[in-house]
């Protein structure tokens, strides 16, 4: 199933998009997508639903991310060999956490906004692992069955921020809008197999980012598990997965948003985002 | 004030302590504390009401963490010149700031534990700065309008999760039950001085921190301030402050929290917290 919330920030309603591409309206069913919904009986309520006889929504509404009721929002880094190589850095022994501001989450179509005086933000085409079950401690052959499903995400960085006024990462990862995630959730059922899926990030058009879930350094399964064994992932919990390569910061010399840039992303089979760069907005 | 919440796990109920010390029932005037009620509507329908004509709560209940629906769980590094200096780290320049996940919140006197296998567990006595109203690029000078009031934390850290392992700190600072928050939530016009106020750790009842917020390199409102330009602080959030020197990473040789080990801190009218430390539990 592909999952949304639509409307206006703050006020999303639930939905779902069929077969034909339709977006249908989940309100009937279950009163958002989040914590409550994302396990197995959530699911399974939802799967019951006939889409054919849910209230088609006319126009096209807004998406909002996918989830509500984030609790945390998770990030992995270099997690591809190449991205590591970009950056400078040496590929990690184990895996490089640390998280993002839960208020920076946002549909995938809101506008990007540069933080006050900011000149080093950058974009970041991330597959979003999103949680469903309580996973504590799992092993990494069990750890897929505690994902609810996934979606793209922009692990929007201001590199100043994030790397000389640091030496913690959070600080330049966390700003406003520095998260969409979306279009939707897709559930796990419908993904054959997550370490084989291409994914893309333009920057006014032009490629930026180009690569595939399979040069991950470490596994969805891995990094699920790894995580549950620093912290309890709950339902609505958001593991964003790292990078490919072709950020600005790799460019050479690098290359940073600006006032009117536009970003285009997406993943195979989850969908594509649109931003739009603004200025600082009060 | 001294805003609690008070009951078994998840089930915590809105009290307040009185003048005599006395825990009151505040229930039938609002449902929780969180951030619905932190802000200034919300803090002065509490004062409004008549301690004396709220029920006495009988018994001595467990206090769970005093805020509900923590959004943020922010934390600054190295705040102390002592601390830092025990650490071997060179004195910020600017804040550093990193974040405990927001499922490692618990009451002030739940057991700590142990991750599985870890040998390198700390604690940390700091002052928690719980954010009342809406805050996004604010000046120094205003910031602590923002805040809705100060607790007691305990910034429990993994040494080797969070240095050995790192660079992030992030996976060492929020494993479950690291965040103990508490007793009370002191409103801030309770505290007349925020940058005065004695603190202190013991480990089975030695001495190990003592220290004073009037030596935090960079103080609340500078926190505050600073925080904002990074992230919108939203009614709820929580920003502990770093720790004075003390902590068992600075000792020579190390010394870390082993299972039995009870840990008592406190800070001059905030309250004090007893935790037992214990092995994983599933």
């Amino acid at each position: 199933m592909k999952l949304v919330r639509y409307g206006n920030p703050g006020k999303e309603k639930p939905g779902l998009i069929d077969l034909d591409g339709k977006l249908r309206d989940l309100s009937s069913v279950v009163p958002d997508i989040g914590p409550a919904q994302l396990g197995q009986p959530g699911l399974t309520r939802i799967r019951k639903a006939n889409p054919a006889k849910l209230p088609l929504v006319r126009g096209t509404p807004r998406f909002g991310c996918p989830v509500n009721g984030v609790g945390k929002f998770i990030a992995i880094g270099l997690n591809y060999a190449d991205h590591a190589a970009e950056s400078g850095a040496p590929i990690p022994k184990e895996p490089i956490v640390f998280m993002k501001a839960t208020s920076c989450l946002q549909g995938p179509n809101d506008d990007v906004m540069l933080p006050k005086g900011s000149v080093k933000t950058d974009w970041e085409v991330e597959l979003a692992v999103i949680i469903g079950t309580r996973a504590r401690y799992v092993g990494a052959r069990d750890a897929l069955a505690y994902v609810a499903g996934y979606a793209v995400c922009n692990d929007v960085s201001e590199r100043e921020y994030q790397l000389e006024r640091g030496p913690q990462w959070d600080k330049g990862k966390g700003c406003d809008t520095f998260g969409p995630v979306g279009p939707w959730l897709v559930t796990s059922d419908e993904i054959t197999n997550v370490q084989k899926l291409d994914m893309w990030l333009d920057l006014n058009g032009k490629r930026m980012q180009t690569g595939n879930t399979k040069t991950m350094i470490f596994n969805v399964a891995k990094l699920v598990s790894y995580v549950s064994h620093f912290m309890t992932l709950l339902p609505g919990d958001i593991i964003t997965t790292g990078t490919p390569p072709g950020v600005g910061l790799g460019m050479k010399p690098p290359l940073y948003l600006k006032k009117g840039d536009v970003m285009t992303l997406g993943i195979e089979g989850l969908g594509e985002q649109r931003q739009e760069v603004v200025k600082f907005k009060a």
